[in-house]
């Protein structure tokens, strides 16, 4: 079997991955890489007005045309630089994903062959190969573990995860993974992004203790929150405290309304009876407008990252006609993703709510990414021959080839660095 | 009033503070500091061979001679900064603090002469002035906030602590902290270690959660863990998992020794039946000797530092005819204290662990000092005329200057940056 | 007297000091905080469109409504965070600076009463107050250390400055700051912006030096330089070795335009005869075209932080119908100046010029101001009496504070950390 | 041909290549490691008392025993990381290195069979492999690129290595290393240590300049300044600078004794009339008790890296009977070596002398490694078929990776990432 390193074997994004049997090549993810969107300082419409091969050399999605006859496209989980490729290259081949996952993939591409698949049902792709989901953590709802069944053994896809044994909405399936690693595993495809943190990803749990913490300890004022839209059991998370604490949830901006919705209709998020999901600047604007008296009120928006045009940077640049108060709290539910210029607009975003005088609160935050620890016991699990780390910079998967050398495995010989275009024969 | 900068102005350790009203002179606190102490690579006896002059003059005790007509000293906690320079120091007038404290301040200072002050207990020093002591949460029992009450107003030191509603054995009494705001407040000292920490200073309900996250995800090998002797709600939450984890702990360490017996016998600890206690070397060696199957027992051990004589180093230089093993687990519930002598010792205990293949889970730990919406709030809640920031060099004591500023204090005016031998007059 | 601190005294830049004797207010200094102009993301006219009260509360130009009965401008030298809120706040009175600054402020403030003193001259402000001003160096032609003669004795200003024996445009003047050291140095108010860096500052002969080894070192390929536009010194060691390497330097950017030729009114730059400097984008587009053999050339253009709307930046972004090409290099004679917004600019910058395959030369670079030694040297010259840091946030002006403990001064004693809007009296 | 792994290929340290042909080998580079040493916290005569079998394990010395038929072992040059373990390995074939290095080499193995070889002379290993050495500059004098000529073409070994134009002793062979790159380069090994650093290593006249400047501005007080024992050049510059200063050097420790004696043997280094070479304590000691007037000395001594046993710890801890005083100076010649064990080292120095009122002068240095645009030009000089980065973590030599591709080469076909153990065919 032959595996071909498309995206993401050079820095973090625009994941895809090639596997070759015979004449016929699977394609896992087919994402893009938002970083470099950013650089180029482009509108939100580039992925439109660009076509394919300028898209790729401007490092902003995989060039899937290195893979020949490809016969399906699985996608591991419903992240844009997983997915969000899709509707620029347009795969005319089946496509398999989780269902939650399959729906975000509509959106992209719309004319898209998607195929939901449960977790632990078995998709035939070709007379020898078939692929099965596997439950797993991650910071979107029904992320999974891809294998590939072959007649020369299984290839396992584990791109990106987490183990979370007190997760709300998605509990690792331990005994899959190791009933998968009684059998013959060819190739581990594991994600490298944070293999060098020493110890285990700490739980979701860790996040909910801090919101309670945080939320009792806050008195007065308005309180706001922002995370990920996608990352639905934090939502839910931080609904459920505002519940608690007896204030109105006002959840703000499109991209939260969007995730909202859709995890509603999978019930997998349950909002309070009083709250209320606002999408546009209009909405917003008028929501704000009947807020008599802040204290009643909770507000969850977008704009983690410090992005201009989000929820809470409108909010700080008054287009709202709505004040930011001394007083007033911010709760980061989410990391700076550790690029220059998300560092620059958190940086921004933070000095002008100091500015205020508005209350700063961070860290509230566990990542989606396996640790060393976690990473190692994936490899226990399913004993694979092969180890190829994938999603990361060389200096990140280097520091996965150490831990694979603490497990017995050799660099060349059944551990492999590749880089994008390259492949390996397992 | 005047308040005069006597140790803990310049950087962080030996911190003591006097109070003058008219004639008389009250000192809080009588500490060392460790890591001067370090640098001049002396035996552990260091501070019975020098004289207090020299021991001045090296940075390691506070210069105490320079408050006059003292007549009493307070003790706000039992850690060695605040406590561990009264037998080289020799105070003769009585010597307030906590019970348990008072139990430490004994071991240091045999011939001092202690009275244990409950909570919310007054002690009248003199004529004019009495000293109270309100519960408060830090990083070893039977910590406190001192008032010190007199005519012309109140000073309140809060040097250590933070606030934790989660706390098992402390729990912040915001109701005495409140009803002292609504006195008169002349000044508030206030520890600067981590008011530039944004945030809220997380309960030790998350190290509870991270260690139940860890042991579960275990599954064999020997588990060590270590952490500061002196902090036993943490011992407890160790020792709790451990119990549920069927493992058999041994507790390991001339520290751990002292401080669990010393816990035991003020009922703040509660140890599993089978837990031993091993004191020496000697009866180390006899107890790991004995070990079957590693599986089957937890060791809690000093040397979160990486100490070069503490149990952890020892057993790596594998002193006790014991020899870790690939599988092995060790677990840091104690952040590296951030002066470059710890940074390199606990490098060396890391990558020894990691040559031998020892699995290692970092930072389970949340700090013992308040962030900065911990300091604002005890603003907000006691009032106060005059703020001095101690504890920390120049850079952390102007951090709580910002946090000042935000709150409406002026630099100078109502706010005072002192430096260890100055005073300000309130 | 009384020493007024009104900007600068928070962050760097924006910075003014007031001095009063008597009933009479001298203001020195009266610049703009770029750093915060750019995070409200606003055009390059924002000064001009917003009033004074708002600029203020944007943290952008110094509250000089604070001084009364202000009777003469100083101005130190002609760097925008000195000299750049001149045409805002409009001050009426004479308005007195070194010559080169002068030219500078008059564009900024037409309206402006300018007054050009040469070094060592005396300018007689009122009947108790006269101002000279000392030559020292800086990264600004005709800087100065200023000098406020009282007969309660001397106001020492330094501000920006650095101590460079081998500058060629700019000597200290030991001489006459020791002669000022021998009378009544009332008090000494100096920039801290780099007082923790160890050491001394390195002459602008080290840059020299580089600039040498790397244009000697590149043996093809267009070779792009990039620095500060005021750094007069600098540009002119550039194309002296521009000159040596027989390349044809093109100088391009409105801000390298406006600079070198008033450099050269003043006979201080000396550019070869092929030397072209290119203002417009025009200009720059046509000069670009006509390059036929890239490896004759040599650009200096602006953009030295990434500034997305430099000659630079527009290069990357093929803006003037010219491609860079694998094998050019860029040269970095500027630091990033470290602000989050600087390092995501030049961050993109970069990356994309690696992308593209540029060779990035880095760290050309000396700073411009004064180092902890030359801090020291300064005191040990001037011999004040008083101290009081400016220029910098409390951590930087700590960090003076530091230097000040050791040459025997005290906090609130001889040695003072105003903030902005509070004063001392000295 | 194949190219052997055996150490360097992990962490910085214990070099050593295998190459093979047929079925003979040779080994070059046969180093230690100095930091892992220092965390077995042995003594200095730890080499002698452990076996081969456990110093391997311990990660101090390669493990040489992999290599099979090995012919003859060539050494680079001087360094310990290069040449330290041939008095443990002991390899019985003739050693091949250059004269000065060869001096050192028959200290450390007395029975060894060195053959000293001019620059561009050839040795004949074999009837089909010879040897030559390419003078280039490092930071000892006398350093080579190794140039292993075989019927299938020539492998390049360049580490330890720099570029510098305006090195008084040794001037990189341009010439040479172009010509072998006319011929037939089947592989280049290169050092990775300082391939992520940006530009051009600079020149040592960057020093020179620095070492000007500075002790031109030392007015009084004794001055001292610390380098690398071996680094002579940089002795030269320190002593010809010492010399116009007028004062008295005075050099003094153990290794500058013996690499000052060396350096003289080969006449590379002219030291002044006056100065005085000490090696014992004793000599120290009656050397420093002869010092009248302090503004009349200058010393130069070990302990760069804060070394506990060395003459500037011996100074600060009084061990001479001589007093370190407030106004006396330091200047580190020397950057921090970074692991923990010298940061801490170096912390407890810098912090004694401050705490004594030393002035310190820093990074006054530079590197003795290439950067990447030297690295490039090197490829450039050289042409070879594959590349395969040393000396380094999988991290610097990944880092070497990225400058590979950039020069197009890709991983896995033409560059290669081996790790201590593996072999790869080229």
């Amino acid at each position: 079997m032959k595996i071909t390193a498309v995206g993401g074997y050079k820095a973090v994004g625009r994941n895809m991955t090639g596997i070759t049997l015979g004449e016929e090549t699977v394609a896992i993810d087919n994402g893009i890489r938002l970083d470099t969107m950013q650089m180029y300082d482009e509108d939100p419409n580039i992925l439109k007005k660009r076509n394919v091969d300028e898209l790729v050399r401007m490092s902003i999605i995989p060039d899937a045309k290195i893979l020949k006859n490809v016969v399906a496209q699985v996608i591991s989980h419903g992240h844009l630089d997983h997915i969000g490729a899709l509707g620029i290259t347009e795969p005319e081949v089946p496509i398999i994903t989780t269902p939650y996952a399959a729906e975000i993939g509509k959106k992209e591409y719309k004319k898209g062959n998607f195929y939901s698949l449960d977790y632990n049902e078995e998709f035939q792709i070709s007379t020898d190969m078939s692929v099965e989901l596997i439950e797993v953590t991650h910071s979107i709802p029904n992320a999974s573990i891809v294998v590939l069944h072959t007649p020369e053994g299984d290839i396992v896809y584990a791109s990106d995860f987490r183990f979370d044994n007190d997760s709300t909405i998605a509990k690792p399936d331990y005994k899959q993974l190791k009933k998968i690693g009684q059998g013959n595993v060819r190739a581990l495809i594991a994600e490298s992004t944070r293999v060098t943190q020493i110890g285990k990803t700490p739980s979701e749990a860790i996040v909910r203790n801090k919101l309670k913490d945080i939320i009792g300890f806050i008195e007065d004022g308005l309180i706001i929150a922002t995370t990920f839209a996608t990352h639905i059991e934090r939502v839910q998370a931080i609904v459920d405290e505002v519940e608690k604490s007896g204030r109105i949830p006002l959840i703000m901006g499109r991209s939260l309304h969007t995730q909202t919705e859709l995890a509603k209709r999978f019930d997998l998020l349950d909002l309070p009876s009083n709250a209320i999901v606002l999408k546009t600047p209009k909405a917003i604007k008028k929501a704000l407008g009947n807020i008599k008296k802040r204290d009643d009120y909770f507000l969850l928006v977008t704009g983690h990252q410090g992005e201009p045009q989000s929820v809470l940077s409108k909010l700080i640049n008054n287009k709202f006609n709505f004040k930011l108060k001394k007083g007033d709290s911010v709760i980061f539910c989410a990391n700076v993703i550790p690029t220059p210029i998300n560092r620059a607009s958190r940086h921004i975003v933070e000095t002008r709510l100091k500015s205020i005088g508005v209350r700063i609160f961070e860290d509230v935050h566990v990542s989606g990414h396996a640790s060393k620890e976690d990473h190692r016991q994936l490899i226990k699990l399913v004993k694979p021959e092969h180890i190829i780390p994938c999603h990361g910079g060389i200096e990140m998967r280097s520091g996965y080839v150490d831990l694979g050398i603490e497990e017995g495995y050799e660099l060349n010989k059944n551990m492999h660095l590749l880089t994008n275009g390259l492949s390996v024969t397992v």
